[in-house]
């Protein structure tokens, strides 16, 4: 029931969040679910990290408060995983690495500031998981890990949408294009990069046929909802292989009723336990990093959105543990 | 990634709407998907058309606003429809042909209106997509196109209710009446009428043989998530054959949280993406008319609601519309 | 169409909620369903009650209004259920007996004074079905039933939580607890127990060894998903036998997207058409009482939470009432 | 601290609202303020009844819920006035009648059936404090007063608007023409009417022509905010005299920010504070009924306009009262 | 009662808005008041147009959306305006000239669409009423009046910031920063400039002596609160004389009670019936042009924040009219 | 514009909040005005802490996360306080302590825990500004404040309601009684106490005469708001003299146009700019600590009343610093 197990088989200088049997989870100041700040532990191995901007936005903005409410909505995550059999916050360091400050009125100068800020962040901790912010922030992040890693990354990319456009009223760097950016950088492994949970209307057939071209592959919401979680999951498996993976989710994967608070909501989306379920079956995809994007709070409601988006960067977080016993429910 | 291709398809009349590239989604004036108005072009084959009238609301109102907050959230539309591999604006002329007004006051002196604004509209254009408005405007509807196709018409009607009741506090016209009304003025091919996804408390086990009575089989909610979208699609399209078909869509047989902003909300429903995936499964239906009605803004939570029914109303679009291409993903 | 058939089969002194082809249901005091008051009728079979407490509550409060908001949204129940062919307002008297009244000061004193109003109402009405209120009015309600019946109960429970933990803050008494109180106190048939709709996550692996000593099974939300309803149903009914059963529904077993409205929301859960479904399936259960909590008001949104526990009251109701005829629907 | 001296001095029979300090405010069924219902005691004085009618409304609908509304919000009501030095429900017997029930399919039909409904009331309790519902309900409320009093009325009418307008589409009964149709029938004492808070635009300069023939005089906002609420109260009571008076409060009176929830609301209206100063300054005004109307809850933001509305019926009630003391606290 | 009169003394070719006694307010495409579309008519002498632009607010987004929200909101509206005894609709040919288009990925690129987009509407229609979007649109718009006006001009500015900081990020053009670059490009009048309703804190005294320097006058909140509108008014007026002046909105002058959505709210503001009075006073005053910015919709209530900015601009139109007679009300 | 100038004449080895002009106020963790942690200086002057207990509330809960959702709303204060002339951060070291955690299950076991964590706090910061939480809180804090100042205190407290009822359900410690126990205790300095925007409904006239025997003075709305701020805070200082000091206030005291986001909402209260204008005009009271409580954020509405607490607490700041200038506002 305490936490005591837990810390006795961590390494020995792990910091564990705070403890919701002691301090209750509404009071306190509001860390990723309370973890250490990074000032606050000698070393860190993962930093939860956010990224405040929303200027790359078509449609609804307010996603620069998407950190903010993501860290609000995670007071309930706990220690255990019972899904995994993991301890997210007890095998290595996990902090909460505060934000990333970037200009709300460039998404140019922004782009070039998150990167920088982005770096400077990984000379200390080798694993970010971001939270957006829109999408706009995948790109500085994805040039930061292809420097990292030292080669061309695969990309799961969860989404309503492609967001491998070409431009925006001229804009080379939006929400709506970073993987095209990537892509034509060279920071993508053509081929093993793909979308899962697009739905929805576009501009053109060429939308697809670019995209392709950009190395994409695509699994459609209708067709995750047929095949199921654990075929999904398995079909991303085989597709990364053992590449160096880097999972950006854009929260509008779900369906509003799921997930109101964001930019371009599209009904017919996901359940938010069938990407949990996805997410809980990558076990032994190699992690460099994570996003988890377009949290737009003004329009979330009851934080439904925020919560999911908290569970979803557990579930990310739980990847990048080792089981220390199976998973406790009959899936 | 431009309307390029579309545009050069299309017949050399039609305009498309507003470039989503050019004029961000959130300016300009507000018509159905940034469409233009009637009277902006000179000739039309499909109008998207608002009925804001919620006076035969039993519970909740707010559906005269219904067309307003529709049209706002169609702002997100996009030309091409990957699901079904359809150009719904491009095959023809598809316009916003503004609101039909009709008195608050009356609900016998509203279905009048509503009819004579509606013949007249029919004059100028031969296919409605009606807006609500309540359930009732379904009735005024049927008697113009009962008319216009000359004959008797199949009615595929999706709601949580059965809306054949007789009537409430002595009236005849109301949002739960409307297809007895229609059955018993002869408006409706009995046998070929259905109900889908119907479920909840009844008031008698009489409401049931009544329905059948007036000619309608039913599908109720939890047949049809057992079944699935595409089985579902097909026993309509066998019900239906090649009769001419009117699709009424009451926006609450989606489940309330998936449509929040309803009137007579029913715990239990369906999901967004199965009524979407039963709408684009009945390609080939003979369809001279659709509504989607029940959308009530005041309650409505982050336009999800509106959302929905705004794609509601595009992929009854795209049934109107010629593939040019197979479905763009795999379902 | 009336309530005539209805009326003319129940016993003669039953008195059936308002008619809400007479009075719509918006007017009028709210009690639940419409029902009479305790004290309009001379004799009452089953009681709907409320325990407006929430002090037991570790994250979000606001359960203290969950009785008045499911009232509010009971308005919109019929009397005939065509899931199960039931009319749960006419074979036997039900009631609206109010509001049990404790303090929100003190939860150990609130769980006393719970228990004494439970003990004074079963004198007049044996059946309760209990509005909560947070999940710790679960622990006086069973010792109440556990004296009435003579013999310990099994214990149905539709939670994404255990509630199994021990202690919060060195309290005995709270939301999170009630089932090992109940435990330890010998309410409850060990091994007959069990949990449905689980998930999320925990704070250690003794979470579940304890839970398990304390003699419940588990149907983990992704479980119940993937076997579905009617397996669900048969499960539970494999493991109660004909055990006299307690039926405890925390709202929150529903996913965020279909019951914002509550205390500790956790994503990836149950939606409320398999909730029902479960339910309904559930016919020949021994149900001696039954509770639905942590309804919280203010995180609710346009009433779906409220809706969905008004319903699933209502099928608790049914469960109650013998079928007059088979299920209306095919499922 | 009890209430016990205020039972002592109260007739005998008077039954008091629930003890706030035996049972919270938040448990019980709700009635206006927690008063007995009609049916509970032998005898009442004065009525709150609620008409839930919305459909005379041109804008926003939803007043069809106001009653439910301002009962719940009713609940933190107490039962010593320290601005009057009143007890209003201890010198008479103060009940809650309920709702009167009608059509909301035809505004003519209702308006019969409210003046019928209140004809009924009225035979058993002579002043009624009814609870809108909109507007329109003050027509048939006059009427039976008119008959009741035996004599036209004076009418002190606190609105946002004139509400003497003729016709919309057509329809005679509407939430902006009561007072016309009341002016024409001689309902009203002409020359002693008047409108309290009018401001905002109107459709042309005839509308204050035609009002002031029909026998009005007004006080606009700007002027009573000027002047304040104590020579706003006088120039009322100068203009009444000894005359019968029927005080009808649209809750849009006060400014957006005061009461959101309303159907056609006027930004730059009074504070609550100043309605609620001049309606504790009509002390002597010679009251035989009054209505709060135009709360309609599902535009409502945190229960601010049904607190309002609830807190108007309050003071109004307190002109019933006789003073028992001065008032407690300097103004 | 109908526009009859308003229409007889309008210049024969005016259009006026829709009639609401014809046209229900909630029905039709939603221009600003009704009001006809720019290409709807032959000419026009003022247009009310949407600037959506948020990209230079330094907290919270959302006035992208602000034009499309205070149409909505402007349909209450009605022709004559009884506090000024003007017709603004009716002297001269008012039209809804839709938006100006520009990016949200850079304030740089959109200060420079918007002039562009300006200076092409200021061609065709010489007086701009113009809904924001944030502040930073004021720039843009002050260049173009300059160059039409041929000379700097006054400005009146309500707002509870200075609005004169130098840069944030480096950047130039902002919110915050508009009046500055105004001052510095020549486009103002030192000395008859004047900021009214300022309060709350700020970055240091430097900001108070900097934004003297810019020529800046200052009345503040608790002033203005203190001396009245119409005091507050011939200040104004005394200052300004005969310049050009254009009049800038935020509408965060307002109280967050009365406008709660906007990006910076600052509590301790002013009442909307204050602004709206100090408006009507101006009577005499040289306007060439001015804005309402700063709605904010997603974080607005129930719409109060955005009808109180249809009303200042209602009254600022009325500012541009003829008295056709006195004020109506005694104020 | 920098914070240079503040910087430079502060003692040295204070450190400011975050600058807006460099970290966006959206982004980084959120302390109260983005000060920092008292862990991360070596000295604190002022402690801004947070208590964030619920469980005395006899109406809504929800001000457990009072704490937290005004430093979310904090973000938007300044460095400099133009009303008063103050550098509120600069002076002395100001810190945000975080919170003291404290059971949610029993109001006596909470004031004990609260006494012991404030005790502790006041060990190393000898003023606390206090975040409540209810109003249960301001006993515990009393009590320490007594025994480190070593004499009783006055108490100046902003509220709706007296708080100095005796006992709810048979408790002692509740948010209506803190008053009454803490004159009891002998913590207060009887006749130097008052009460400031007291108005509404009372149990009993004993509320009042109990009251002044308890020591307490009153000034209620209606008086305060005819008198005006100045003189109301004139009257505060006669009473308390160079007594020390404890200001309390219930953000209730606001009208619940201003703060809908609390517990016991009563209309017709106070504007947020003369709640803030008196604590302006109390310059040179002797303040040993207050509170700011009952922020209840789930009944809040775009945070406007975590805003107007935000501010109150950052003008009680500014009472414990020097001007270095006089207002920068005349008023």
């Amino acid at each position: 029931m305490s936490q005591g197990a837990d810390a006795d088989d961590a390494p020995a200088d792990v910091v564990p969040p705070a403890d919701g049997f002691v301090v209750p989870r509404f009071a306190g100041i509001s860390t990723f679910a309370r973890l250490p700040l990074i000032d606050q532990v000698p070393h860190a191995d993962v930093a939860v990290v956010g990224v405040p901007f929303d200027s790359g936005t078509t449609f609804r903005p307010g996603a620069r408060f998407g950190p903010s409410a993501i860290r609000q909505a995670s007071r309930l995550l706990r220690p255990f995983n019972p899904h995994t059999g993991t301890f997210p916050f007890a095998d290595h360091q996990v902090v909460d690495a505060g934000d990333i400050a970037c200009t709300p009125f460039s998404s140019d100068q922004a782009v070039t500031e998150i990167e920088s800020g982005m770096r400077a962040l990984l000379e200390r901790v080798p694993i970010p998981i971001v939270l957006g912010g829109d999408h706009t922030i995948a790109l500085p992040v994805l040039r930061c890990l292809r420097a990292l890693v030292g080669e061309p990354l695969a990309v799961v990319h969860f989404d309503a949408h492609l967001d491998t456009w070409d431009t925006y009223f001229g804009a080379s760097y939006t929400h709506g294009t970073p993987f095209r950016r990537a892509s034509e950088e060279g920071l993508l492994r053509r081929g093993q990069c793909l979308h899962v949970g697009v739905r929805g209307p576009l501009y053109d057939i060429e939308d697809l046929t670019d995209d392709s071209d950009l190395g994409f592959r695509m699994l459609s919401t209708p067709f995750v909802a047929r095949i199921g979680a654990e075929e999904t999951a398995d079909a991303i498996l085989a597709l990364v292989g053992d590449a160096p993976v880097y999972v950006s989710i854009d929260i509008d994967v779900l369906d509003p009723a799921f997930a109101p608070g964001t930019g371009t909501p599209e009904p017919g989306g996901m359940l938010s336990r069938e990407l949990l379920a996805v997410l809980r079956h990558l076990r032994g995809i190699r992690l460099v990093g994570a996003d988890v994007v377009e949290v737009s709070p003004p329009y979330d409601s009851s934080e439904v959105t925020a919560l999911a988006a908290a569970n979803v960067a557990y579930d990310l977080l739980s990847l990048l543990a080792d089981p220390r016993a199976g998973p406790a429910y009959e899936h």
